[in-house]
């Protein structure tokens, strides 16, 4: 299967005074499933052994249903398109048959070697082959 | 002046292992800045004597520059549409000259008297008035 | 068993610009752990059909070693002490075989009915026999 | 004055489902005072051109009253003592006249030039000194 599944559980520091989960989480709960997506192709967006980083340059959410403390959610991502330098991700978050939001996150690459001046490049090689994998 | 400009510096909790700001940051921004707006015009998002919630149904933002720890910026928010039930924000973010971000959020009206069934209805009227006059 | 062992990985978000899990998210985790044991005992601490919440009363944490984005670590979790209206649990978060922190936090009960003045009261006697069960 | 009095508004995304703000952000806006209190003294725990970084080794809190979405909150923190590789800061958070929590906060310092295995050293003499003219 191309896309990931990655399942959580809301949890009590997600919610907020409205009884439901705060709306920045939900990008959150995106950005988790696309790790996950990275390690399931063997990836990781943050070596430590390197000072590529994977910043987002868009993010866009719509919330159809609201989540609650304690609901069991399930993201599924999948990579929409990889370019030479940016990556866009296609979500849905959903508690059981319920869509509860759809969302995409376009990230691109940069090297953080000099903190002061984090420098756009290439997507790597190894990262652009096993992302299109997935597409 | 119609629109609010809201100042605030990037907290240490506001950054995350690439030495910037975390994307899901720039929403409680924009949302900090539309909660200042919503005082400056006399009224809250969350009365503790109503019931009656603000969710989102859309946040996007395209992320333009990357913020720092100890960065002071201003969110300017306008109101861009008030209609019978929803209203639409545009936000830029800015540190100095520098435009960081530029986002838009559009929220909702429940009433979450039942919580196990928040309800949609119309934009209390006190309310549409005021963010009228900031439109 | 009695104590209660939670595992869950670093997200990217729990993290800071030192590279390392911010100090606030080991409070979050030994949390997210005190919410496992309820479930796994049968209980919930917030439950949609009641006004009964479970705010800290002290909180204390030891940090022992840095965690970093993608740990895996385990939060042991046991009930230390069970009163007419406080609980005590004790934590220890582990990554492998280190010991990453130990905390300890104390728990009453209120009802929130009335939202403005949130009031003491004993904890449920379900409630406190699940947990002296685990004690 | 030695302490430092730091001032900020509870924030919507700082509640959480009890209606509250979550006890992790007691820990949060302490940080943020501490940060307040470097700036004072013309200093800052992060510089982006040198690697030294200040972990939390401690912390603990007792909370006393409930904060609220848009309370007006005041952070008194004050330098506690100052040792060759440690500083405690003892802080008292209030809303008005009604103190909401006292806690502590113990910090070590270390290099993260080599971010795999970050080093205990002494506080640097500019540091301590700026520090302790504040104890």
């Amino acid at each position: 299967m191309k896309e990931l599944r990655y399942r959580r559980r809301v949890q009590f520091a997600d919610t907020d005074l409205a009884g439901l989960v705060h709306f920045s989480w939900y990008f959150r709960y995106m950005e988790e499933a696309e790790h996950a997506l990275w390690r399931d192709a063997g990836l990781t967006v943050a070596s430590p052994s390197d000072t590529i980083r994977y910043p987002r340059v868009s993010a866009t959410c719509e919330f159809r249903a609201p989540l609650r403390f304690e609901d069991e959610i399930e993201i599924e991502i999948r990579v929409a398109a990889v370019g030479s330098r940016a990556i866009r991700y296609d979500c849905v978050i959903q508690r059981g048959e319920t869509i509860a939001a759809r969302g995409s996150i376009t990230v691109a690459c940069i090297d953080t070697a000099d903190g002061a001046t984090p420098r756009a490049i290439d997507i790597p090689g190894r990262v652009s082959a096993a992302l299109e994998g997935r597409a």
